[in-house]
C-alpha cells in the first residue's frame, strides 16, 4: 500500500451551466457569484442554486459550480436518480451523449436540457509530480482503500493527471456515506 | 474468491417497535398488519409507517418491520443521520446503549425514545450448512466484493449464523447506491 495519503473531496449533487442556459435561468446578462473556492484551481461553488424537475420528482437547492462551461451538465447520485425517477448512467464529466434530460428551474426562467444528467465516476485528480511519486499514469484504473469501521476498497477509480490539478479523491455523497468518509478523510491507493 | 454467490438485501430506513410503543403510536390494542415477507423467516414489512422528528429535521413514511420486539429500535443510513441532524453510531442490531433518541410520531400519538437510533453494521446472514460450504464462523469478519462499474470491496462484514437464517448480505441504501447494487445483485466473499 502506498503511503501517500489522498484527501477526499465529496461532491454533493451540482450543476455546471453554459452562459446561454445561465441567462435563461437567471436573466439576460447575469453572471455567477462565487461563494467558495473548490479544491481544483479556478473552480468555485456559487451562491446560485436551481431546482431540478422531472415528471416523477424534484430536487431543490442544487448548487451551481463555476465557472461557466460550454455545455450544461447535471451531476447527481444514485439516491438522487431514484428521487427524480430517471436512469442516469455512470459517466466521466463531459461525456453526456445519450444521457437523460431534465427540466432546470431558476428564479428568472426555466430550461429543459434534452440530455446532460450523469452520475459521475469516482476519480483522483493529481499533478504530474505526484503521479510520479504514486507511480500511476493518466487514465489508469486503481483501487483505493478507506479506513475505519466502514472500511471499503473502491475499485475502478480513474487517475486524472494535469498540471493544475490538486491531489483529491472525488466521490459522491452515496460513496462517502457508505464508507463513513467526510471532507477531512484520507484514502490510499492499493498497489 | 469463493464461488458461492450471496444475494443482497438492501434495508431502507425502518423501525422495530415494542408492543407498548406500538400502542402509544397507533392506539390501545393495535396489532401490526403484515404487508410483505422479508428474506429472514418470520420477519415482515408492515403496512404501518411512522414519522421521525428531531429538533433539526424529520423523515416521513418510515416503515415498521414486524414482528414486535422487546424494545424499539430505529435503523437509519448516514444520509438519514444528516437529515435528522443526529450522530447515530454504527452498531449491531440490538446494541443501542448510549445511542441517540428520537421522537416517533404515529397516527394516534407520539413516543420519545431516549435512545435506540443506530446505523446498522453490514452483515451476512446464513444457516450452518452454508457456513460450512463458505468456510466461515459465526461473528467472523470478512470482506465482500461486488461487480460492475462501481465495484467495491466492503471490509468489516460480520458473519451471523443461525439455523433459521437465509443467506443474505444486508446493507443499507447508502452502501447499495455507492456500489450500484439492487435487490437482484449478488456478491462474493473474498478469501
Amino acid at each position: 500500500m502506498n503511503e501517500i495519503k489522498i484527501p477526499c473531496g465529496i461532491s454533493n449533487r451540482h450543476i455546471h451551466v453554459s452562459k446561454e442556459d445561465l441567462e435563461s435561468l437567471f436573466g439576460k446578462g447575469y453572471s455567477l457569484s462565487p461563494k467558495k473556492d473548490l479544491s481544483q484551481t479556478g473552480q468555485f461553488a456559487c451562491e446560485e442554486t436551481v431546482k431540478l424537475v422531472t415528471p416523477k420528482g424534484q430536487i431543490e437547492n442544487v448548487r451551481i459550480l463555476g465557472p461557466e462551461r460550454n455545455s450544461t451538465q447535471v451531476e447527481i447520485s444514485v439516491t438522487d436518480s431514484f428521487t427524480l425517477g430517471i436512469r442516469a448512467p455512470y459517466r466521466e464529466s463531459g461525456d453526456t451523449s445519450g444521457t437523460p434530460g431534465v427540466l432546470i428551474v431558476g428564479p428568472a426562467g426555466f430550461k429543459y436540457i434534452p440530455e446532460g444528467v450523469i452520475i459521475p465516476l469516482r476519480h483522483i485528480h493529481m499533478d504530474p509530480q505526484t503521479a510520479v511519486k504514486l507511480e500511476v499514469q493518466d487514465k489508469e484504473i486503481v483501487s483505493v482503500e478507506t479506513e475505519g469501521p466502514r472500511s471499503v476498497i473502491f475499485n475502478n477509480v480513474m487517475i486524472r493527471i494535469r498540471g493544475d490539478f490538486m491531489l483529491d479523491f472525488h466521490i459522491d455523497t452515496d460513496e462517502a456515506n457508505a464508507a463513513g468518509l467526510n471532507n477531512s478523510s484520507f484514502v490510499r491507493i492499493l498497489r
